[in-house]
């Protein structure tokens, strides 16, 4: 298994994409909020790359089905039900929902490697999960890091490198490493256990704390409270 | 200061590039042919991005006063004096002498950074005298990684963390980084006194190795044997 990262959010070559597996990560917060959200019993997850979007894919649902989240500048978009914080997508709320979801980076994110053979929702709340998904499919893996408006990303990394440490774990042979994937997986083992201090170093941690979001810094780096693989296939994100 | 580290080597913004002080770096092998060939005399560099203009460029000096220097994938260029290796590039065949270089990486960089305020070439084998220019100069900073052939390099970035570590030591107070130059650090400080298991473990260190260009990986892992600083201006790099 070769294992690939892409430390910037730039479009990937599509001929490398067709026959990989593709982890797309986003910690804050966006694949957090996903990977809750169905968690908590969302039917589904559309994501799409603008507020225009959101607004217009509603109208095609009955109402009360679907519930609109995201942010702009890490806020809830007015006429939205909800906004960006993971705890915000409790059952009381997504159970049975269809969620258009519309996010700075993350969104976008799942569109740059759409043609990837499996394209899977990572983050620390379900990155155990992720890794045994990886190992059964026993492909070459794409991990997409969706960055901080089209920059590097600390706690992406570190949560890819995490992946990459616990894939390198299980299965000890016949894994290749390019030099990006090794990049991660030593920030990883610089922060493992510390995941909070990645965060408060980061642009975007601080940037949420200075927004009033610290909070979601905790949610966010919680490892393995959900078993829970979300796939992102023909536009629409499912168990 | 604000030390920014760009670790993709894709043009970076110009509104933010011209109050900066920017580092190329190139350590296999370009920034490191460019310092030694200078620490031996070499009166000048003039980096240029194709073959074919090198010997153009090379029609407009008397014979006799220039050499060709450079490779593509990793290999002397035919009709050119001199490869990419650095310790080719000794006082007897350089001293006085103009050099026309041009190589995969490193050429390049310089004209995508060449509106920046100052721009200097960096390598382990001159980062002390760079770090302490970087601090006489006390502007911004970016430090420009020029990667492998687009991708992100191992070796270049640890070279990066080694000087954001160095300035970071001497001037503790009021430096600021960015996502990425806590990732060059991290690099760094993973690597110090081990810097040939990291080229070992690079993309760019294996295929040096396997084309039989081992020997550089331990010259350009050399830690201040010189104390020059070429600067790059008007499309050459002088003292």
């Amino acid at each position: 298994m070769q294992i690939n990262l892409q430390l910037i959010p730039f479009p990937p070559n599509p001929v490398f994409l067709s026959d990989r597996v593709v982890v797309v990560i986003d910690v804050l917060r966006s694949t957090s909020v996903m990977t809750h959200a169905m968690s908590q019993g969302a039917s589904e997850i559309i994501p799409v790359a603008t507020v225009e979007e959101a607004f217009q894919m509603a109208k095609a649902f009955p109402k009360g089905s679907i519930i609109l989240g995201g942010e702009r500048e890490s806020k809830k978009i007015p006429g939205f039900d909800l906004g960006n914080s993971p705890k915000e997508y409790v059952a009381e709320k997504v159970k049975g929902k269809k969620l258009i979801l519309t996010t700075t980076n993350g969104t976008r994110a799942f569109h740059l490697v759409s043609i990837g053979r499996e394209i899977l929702v990572g983050s620390f709340l379900n990155i155990g999960a992720i890794t045994q998904r990886c190992l059964e499919l026993d492909k070459d893996l794409l991990i997409f890091l969706s960055g901080n408006e089209g920059n590097f990303s600390l706690e992406d990394t570190i949560c890819g490198g995490m992946l990459i440490e616990l894939i390198t774990r299980e299965k000890k042979k016949s894994i290749s490493l390019t030099d990006a994937s090794y990049c991660a997986q030593i920030l990883y083992q610089r922060f493992q256990n510390k995941l909070l201090e990645a965060f408060h170093l980061s642009d975007h941690g601080k940037g949420l704390i200075q927004r009033g979001f610290e909070e979601d810094l905790f949610f966010c780096s919680q490892i393995n409270v959900t078993n829970i693989v979300p796939i992102f296939r023909e536009g629409v994100i499912k168990i």
